[in-house]
Parts: structure tokens; sequence; C-alpha cells
């Protein structure tokens, strides 16, 4: 096999190059895989455009790219579960494995978790990438690449309902309909959700969410958000809000459309850290508000969720690069990509 | 209004009567129902064979049937939220409201619940039942009178379900395919569970499984349930394993199929009280055992799981009789019992 | 027995006259109260000063209090647990029993709950007073009837520590020293946390925090509480944060001071709805805010607690005054208050 | 340092030799600790008399003891947060931290761990032990290193303490007074329990359980201990049984002494394992069953219960031998174990 590969490198903002850089090879507990999907995220357009998120800036070079999916070429010589051949989606975030975060089921909040494409770690927006056997899950033959690379942002979905406890049955709300959103208000159906509202702004993406299971759309440049949700509701409001926008005034409505004693569930980060809330009202209404960060545990089952199509996650891609042009991809995400719900590359 | 109304009375075992008899008035926070179905339950045909579930004991003639649906044709002055011609399913139980299991939300446990065709509580084998409002709940325009009757069994599954925890992408057995079997496969597939086992003798049972959703059927006739379970899961065994045949040896089997750190529900009753069970492997698995009893805040869940089409009830129901008819039914229901599903009363 | 009672009607802010009213006779749940202590709630002061609580109004003439306990006197037909004689504790808010929140054991968000003391409902400050058989509990002979009433605020701290799920082993600090946050420390102590940090900015109520249990105090005029939080704790923050000093900076400060994946319980209501929270460290963090609303099923338990003398609720009673002088112990309330704990009338 | 070191070396059932044996080096996440002092576990004494415990079969020369403390005296060059001079306890089970259970913080169920004393694994009967870092837990000042060794039993009554979900007022009956049934019950009143019931066969054992916090006492020799348990809770029962005696007649009264929707932890193992349940009564009464093995995430708690006396660990220490009388030790519990409580080596 060559030594080389080729990948994408962000060497400042507005400034990706494909170069030929070498090849990575896997540790004892490792796999070495061939990428064929790797979707666009929010946060790398972030990195392309400004170079930084909060604490985390681009310092040297690097190769974006974290929601992947490839086929195993290698295996470490302690790898058990994965042979040359498989097919597989890569859980990009490997955590230390031993503090208490990692110990107590929650490895997401491990301090020392390597993320791909989190400076300085490389990402997947290239050729090969290596990947420890137990963070690599094996896709089955009815699951294509994207799906595979799909399962990254369905992840968010599922832990966001995880975290929500949705139960069948419940009434809930998801507060924009963006990839993260389409993914969440997806993953609550398959949870047994029988009410599923989505606001957004976006005509054209309520028109999806409803082909996707929405039970009702409610479009926020029309009419208030949270008195429509509780007029869909008799008045109560719903059992889980989650707000998936990532943006002030959606994360501030989640107070107003959960029912007293209901549930919400932070999942978007707005441009503000810091902005009113009504603490009175989540008080009086004793709700439970739970943040989420990133996602554990979440990768078998949200394969089988693709698998059995109980989620659909095909109906979010709606444009495709070749990895020679990421560049392209990037600048088209940048500018227009509200245009795209989720762009992928394709290896 | 006549003042009389039809009933089936149960004399003693075997001897059910169609006789008139006064009509229930409802209270003030009461409605009054036209029932329009009652299903047959095992319990039903347990008294009509033998007079006595445990120390439960037909002392006086009594009505049976407590899976029922129909129209409110009159309401206490207290009641807001129905009205006549709405049409309602009814929770037959209803507990004291007082006790420390009614105000920490267990109300199936209540001590002094008055449960329809309970000795010595009359049952709905008649044409007028009253109800309490908040035990009377609405069923949409989209549900027949049957599928809101069995929102009764239903209630069983869901709540063996809510026991149990079942998440999306959970791993699930269900030894037994008969009505409450059937409902609580489809509860756990409306819960998110994507690979759903049932078990079973019969093979007719198990197609119908199989049409209602199981991934895998396991003729437990042919086959060792247990290994066949563990075959299907890897070696693994499943999240969360539910007994639902009321069967020494499936009760026996839980344990067996169930994974290391997984969830067993029993909810069915054997005709045993007490028998061998394999405490040792249930300890070194750390396995959860819950029982279940009757249920509890099931039904408006369970009639939006029905209403969404999430669930089938109305492939369970196999026979029909009138009213006029029910000592005929519980004498089928008695001796060739295991050839219907759900044996349903129309009134 | 006589007819009439003497009781403190608060006809206006500022306004309290001592006056015979009728007394009340028991309905067949109910058993009539001789009261014997009851505590001057903030709520209380509040109503006195301002005539006003949110949407809850003093329209008409009101007896103010709900924190207390007495005496059985009489009980009506349908009551077999209580007797004339026995020596009880009053949960002052009856909810409807058929609502979801009451089915669910949540009664606590009732919306229907008949609350002493809030308008038009009147309280206890009076000779007498009626409860449901199941609002009322026994309180044993090695407990005085001031500790009975203070079973009330206790079971505030009590429900802050059921929805914080303090556990064994815990970390915690409690943002204010008042009555509530000294009740909600010691509650946090007898469930086990083995680290409790109390901060204030009065060094005699965190004197009496140290006494009562607190394993470090943080003086809030001094030092920056979070800074001082992350301090003694190795910068990891606590496992479960409480709020009780109904102020807006230490409302804030929970989301500093909590670890990442902790709890933060939001029990004071501060004098302003609307304020900034630094959402985008609540979800990095990917902590659980949740509010609390008075309390549930705590009464037998917060009983038990004073009883085994786990909790000590005397030492917050600073100060007494007899019902003829509910209108001097309102008006000290209302101009003194932050010199005394907890205030107590004995009737 | 001498290469060599002092072992107690179990050779066939019955044979223990002290012998000199090479020091173990540790790896660069580990620690080198030299042992002070090794408690005698029911287990040392079971594979002392019998060379095995189920599938545990001991095939070759093994040095046992699990329970233990010491001092650190070497670390690898990865370790950050101990040093030389560090009192520790060390936790004896170190799983693979890659699979399932490790994932989902119940890393007590892993398949791959690696446990101190159970075949072919070597123990702490001995001078010097390698501990993982993130296993090894330092102590204070305060705590000697016999309550250091003691961590380990308390862990289990810990972890069932946290399987049960003990809350402050709740009841709980401990059947079984040897020493997991007392760490157990002090675990519970540490957790807030305020009823704690202590039942077995022996006095002395129950005076010791008074002593240490047991409000109430069976003996199950005199009385009924099911119907004891009843009568000392009004009839109910408790709301959490704990079973740590290993012994079936205890393990089937556990049904019979925990309330309506109580939970059952079944904590120790008997000889026999399958043998008669009444699932019938388990079912009826909706009671949970959970199963605990071993335990996970109970050190540090467990250590600042002890630091901070919540927990009196030293009083279970009856006897004590040196290292050198290892066979002496194990000799004595295997004849006369029931004459002590816990049996610790001091190295």
């Amino acid at each position: 096999m060559p030594q080389e590969m080729k990948a994408a490198i962000l060497y400042k903002p507005g400034d990706v190059r494909i170069e030929m850089v070498p090849k990575p090879s896997p540790k004892a507990d490792e796999v070495l895989i061939r990428v064929k999907a790797v979707g666009v995220c929010g946060s790398d357009v972030h990195y392309y455009r400004s170079g930084r998120i909060g604490s985390f800036v681009v310092r040297k070079p690097i190769i974006l790219g974290h929601e992947c999916a490839g086929e195993v070429v290698a295996v470490g010589r302690g790898v058990k579960s994965l042979k040359k051949g498989d097919r597989v989606a890569v859980e990009p975030g490997v955590p230390c494995r031993r503090c208490l975060p990692c110990r107590t089921g929650r490895y997401n909040l491990c301090r020392d978790v390597v993320f791909l494409a989190t400076p300085p770690v490389d990402g997947a927006y290239c050729e090969y990438i290596t990947s420890p056997e137990d963070f690599t899950f094996k896709i089955p033959p009815n699951m294509t690449f994207e799906e595979g690379a799909m399962i990254e942002p369905l992840s968010v979905g599922v832990h966001a309902c995880n975290r929500g406890q949705v139960k069948s049955g419940d009434a809930v709300v998801v507060l924009g309909a963006g990839p993260i959103g389409l993914v969440t208000l997806q993953a609550a159906r398959a949870y047994g959700a029988t009410r599923v509202i989505a606001a957004d702004v976006d005509s054209k993406r309520l028109a999806l969410a409803k082909k996707l299971g929405a039970t009702d759309v409610v479009n926020a440049k029309k009419k208030d958000a949270v008195k429509e949700v509780l007029r869909l509701t008799g008045g109560l409001g719903v059992d889980i809000a989650f707000e998936t926008a990532g943006a002030v005034p959606t994360t501030q409505q989640t107070i107003g459309v959960v029912r007293t004693g209901g549930v919400i569930v932070w999942v978007g980060l707005a441009a503000t850290d810091i902005f009113p809330i009504d603490v009175m009202t989540a008080i009086c209404k004793e709700v439970d508000i739970r943040g989420i960060f990133r996602y554990a545990n979440t990768y078998p089952r949200a394969i089988a969720l693709v698998a059995q199509k109980r989620v659909n996650v095909k109906a979010l891609i709606t444009r495709r690069f070749p990895l020679a042009q990421v560049p392209a991809a990037l600048a088209f995400a940048a500018e227009q990509g509200r245009k795209a719900i989720k762009i992928m590359i394709t290896v």
C-alpha cells in the first residue's frame, strides 16, 4: 500500500488545500479505515470561517471532518472484533477511559477526550484514518457509507432523547429543523413520542420535518411559537422541549412551551453565552432543564434505528462533493449553508 | 330513559344468566356510559370456571367484564371534561386516591382499589356502567369501541414497558404470544425496541407476532428458547425479558435469556405460587427483576399509540359475541380458549 | 365547645387584627385541630407587606400562617387513622387528587391545590383549623409542636434533596443560609452528603450552618463564592448545588459551582423573574437544572428525620410570639427579619 | 530495594506456605504498594477450604487476599495523581475499560475483569502489589490502613444501597449480620434510612448491629423474622430488604418482609443455586428484585463515609494475624470463622 494519502488541510480561515500527507498506521488496538463518506458539520464550517470555536483554536494546519464511515483495510495486532473488509461507522471522540466521567458511563464529559477535527487533532477529510477498535462500529449491509457517516449527528439526537427520557406517548417539540433538529425529531418518534411538533422559520425545512414524521409544524416566522405549541397541546405544553436551533429566542422559548413538571433539553449552543432566562417560571413549573454535550453509548442504537428504517438520515443529505472539492464544499457551506441540510464529502 | 338494563350475571361456576337489573346512576363525579364493547379476559374465564382467583371469591351473583368502552349518556353534576355523546374507554380500577401508593403515582398498588368484575364489584357485561370522570378517557373518532376496550389489555403491555424502561435500540424477548404477549411486543416496538423476539409453543400465535412486528420468533416446542435467544443475540442475551405466558418454565427462562445487567419483567402469573428460580445466576448477572400488577397512568398513552397506528389491537380480536350470548362466549373461552386470541362482547 | 375562636386577620398591608371568628367544623374526612405552633414564613411577611405574591392577591381579609402543628380535638365520621388527642403536623396544601400531577405522584404541581394562607384560603394564625385525614400526620411523643410546625419548611429541604437525588458521599453546596438553606443543608447531610458547603453573606448564619453540620462555610461578602467552592473541591465543583437565597447572583453562581455532569436545584425565587444565565456553560457542562415548587410526599420522612435527631429544627427558632401578638410578630419580621431565622407563633 | 518479597501461597486446599517470591514492578500506569493491611474474606476461606468457587478453580499456586491498603513506594512513569508515600486503599478488580458494561458505568460486570486473588490472578497476602493509578485511592491521615482495607467490604454495602436506592426516611431490613450485613446496615443509615432492622441467628452479632446503628434487631432463632419485621413496620413491610446472609431461607424471606412496591437487594450467594421463590407474591406486590455483583464507583464515597465517621468499620475487626501467620489465620477462619467478624492480616 502507498505510504501517502490525499487530505484537505485547513491552513487558516478560508484557506483549505488538498495535499499529500503521510498515511497513518494503526496501533495495536486500532484499525485503519479507508474513509468513504464524511459529513460537513457546523463546527467544521465554524473553524473554516473563524479558525476557532471557544477555547479551541486552529494554531497549526488541521484536517477537518468528524462525521465519517468507511471500510477497514488493516487491523492492529490486538484487534479481535473487526477485520479487513468490515464496513464501519466511526465514533470520533475517544475518551481517557479512566476518569470519573469515563468510569460512570458519561465519557462524553471526559476532559481528556481526543476528538477528530478538534484542534490539534486531525479529522477525516482524507483517505485514511485510524480508530480504536471499541470506537469503531460495524454497519449492516443494507446501510450505505453515507448513512454510516450520519450516525454521528443522529447520535446527538439519540443522546438528546436519552437525556430527555422520551417515553411512548410523550408530546415533544423540537425548536429548530436543521440537521440536528431533524434527527432529534426522528429519534423522538423512534422513542415512541406520539406528538412531535417541529418549529422553524424556514418552510422548506418544516416540509421536510413533516415528511420525516413531525405530527405538527409551526412556522415561527408567521406565528408565535410558544402560543402555537400551547394551542396544539390544549394549553398544557409538551412533555419534553428540545432546543436544537442554537439561538437565544428558541432557548428562551423552551421554558414557555413545556408543561408543568416537564423536561427541557438544550442541545444547540447559541452565539451568545449568557442571556436572560425566565427562571421564575422554570422554578414554579418545577421543570428539569438538561444540557447535552456530544453523546455517549449511542452508536449501536443509532445504527439499529437506521438499519431498521426507523430513522431516515438519507433525506437530510442535500449536496455532495468529492474529497478533492472540500475547499468548495466548505466555501459553499460557509456562504449558503442554510440552503443545504447536510453536505456530504464522498472520498 | 328506562330504569332497567340487560346484564350477564354469573351465579356460580358455569352458570351465567342474562337478566334485567337496575340501571346504575352516576354520582356527582361520575359519568353514565352505554357500554359498546367488552373484552373477555383470562380472569373472567377464571371466575367463570372456578368461582375464584386467589383470595377473591364469587360469594354472590356478579357481572363480569372489565375491558370496556362505550358512549357517555349522562354526566354527574360535578363533571366538567366529559359530556353526553363522548366516546370513551374506561379504566376499570378506581383507587382510594389517598394512601401512600396513590400519593406517589403507583395507584395500582392501592389496597382499597375498586376494580370492575373483581368480587364483589360488578363489571361491564351489561348495558350501562358508571365510571368516575378521571378514570374515563375520550377516544378519538378514528378509533372503534372495540379498540377502546382493548386499551385495557394494552395498558398491561405499556405498564410492562414502563417498568422495563424499554429504550430505543433495545433488544427484548417476549415469552408468550397470547393477548398480553402480543400487546407487550407491540408496546416494546413502540418504545423503540429494535430487536423484538417472540417465543411461544403455538405457531399460529407466532405468525401473528411476526405480523405485528416481532423481528424474530422462536417456537419453544421445537427449540430450546433460552439457547435460541442467546444465539439470536450473539450470546449476550436481551436487554429486557418479558414473561407474559404465566407459566413456570417461561418464568424460569427469563433469568437465562437476559443479558448481564439486564432487566426482567414478570407480567404473567403462573398457576403455581412458589417454584424454583436460579437465584445464583440472577445475582451474578446483577439483573433487575420487576413484577407488574395491573397498570397506572397508561390510558392516555395507550390511546395515543392505537390512534396513531403504532399498535394494532384489532388484529387480536378473533371472535365476537353479542351481550345476549355472554354465556356461550364464556363457555367457548373456557373450553377452547387457546383457539382465540381475544373474544369481544358487543353490546 | 365554644363556637368562636381567636384569629389574626390581615385586612390590608400592615393591618392585622386579632378578632373572634367562627370556629370551623371538620367534614367527614377531616379532623379539627387545636393549633399549638405556627411558623412565620417569608410568604406570610410578603402578603403582610405588599398584599400579594405574583398573581395571588389578598382581595378580602385573610388569616395567614401555614407552617403548623397542633392537637386533634375532633374527627369527621369517616376518619379512621386519627383520634382525639393525637399530636399532629399539618401538610398545608391539599391537591385535587384527580389530575395528571396528582395521579403521577407530583401533587405539588396540581393546579387546583388548596393551600393554607394562600388567598383566598385562610391559614393557621388562629386557634382551630380543619385538615383532611391524609394530610395530617402524627408526630411522636419526643417531638414538640414547634418541631411539628417546622416539618413544613423542612419539607422544602427534603424535596430539594429528592429532586437533587443526593446520595451518600456527595459534595453539595447550599447558597444561602436562611431557614430554607439551613434545613436543606441538614437534609443533604441526612441523605449522606459528606461535603456540605454553606455560603451566605451573614457570618452569624454561617456560624449556625457550621453548628448544624456544614463541613465548610463561605462568607460571600468576603470571598468570591464560586472560586471558593471550586478551591474547596479541588477545582471540580460540587455534585449538587442548591440555591436557597432567592437572589439573582446566587442563582447565577449555581452554574459555576457545580461540577461537569452535576445537578443544580433552584429552590429560592428571586425578586426578578427573568435574568441572565450562563446557558453556554450549563450546556457544555451537561448539567441538570431542576426547579422545585413546594414539595410532595415529604411529611413522614421529614418527621422521621427530626424524631431521630438527624435534623435539628429547634436551633432555627430564634423568636417566639403568642397568637395575640401576631401583628407585632409580622411587623418585626417585616422590619428586622434578617435578625431572626425562624419566628414561631405559639397558640 | 530487594527484588524479593514474602508471600503466603496457597498450594492446595489447606496448604498455605510462606515463601519468598519475585517482587512485582509497576507498569507505566501503575503504582507499587507496600501492603500494610489485608482482610480475610469469605472467598479466601472458600478457596482455602475447597480450592474453588464455582468455575474459578485454583489450578496453580496462588496468593490470596483482596481487601487491602498500603503505602505507595514507587510509581510508573505515566502516573500523575499519586506519589511515593501516599497512603492508599486498593480497588481489587480492574476491568477492560472498553466493553459495553465498562462504557456504561457498570464495569463490575466486565467479563474481562482482572480481580486480585481470583484464580489465576495473585492477591495481596504478600509485601508488595502493583495497582493501576485509577484503581488506587488515597486515604486521609485520620484513617488507618486497616480501615483502608475495609473499604473493600464496605464497597459491597455501598453498592447494595446504590442499587437499592436507599433514600432518607426509608425503612430497611438487613437479613444477616455478618461483615457484609454490618457494613450494609451502616451504609443504609448513612444514606438516610431512619428505620434499620437487623436480623440474624447470632445474638452477639445482633448486639454489634445495635451498637452500629440498627434501630431494631430480630433474633431469627427465636422469632419468625418475616412476622417480626411486619410487626415492627405496622404490617406494611420495609421499603428495602437486603439479603446479606447468603442463605436460602433469608433469600426467600425477602419477598415477605418487603412492602408492596418495595425493593429487594440480593447481596449474598447461597450454597444452592436454584431454589423455590414466591414468584406470585413478588408479582402481586410489584416488587423490584435486584442482584448485586461486587461494586463499581464506590471507593471515593466509601472512603469519605469512613473518614467522616459515618460508618464504623473498625468495630468489625475482631482478630489480627501477621503475614507470617496467614496459614494460621485461614485455618482459624475455616474452622471457627463465625467466632470472628473480620480477621485482618497486618503486613
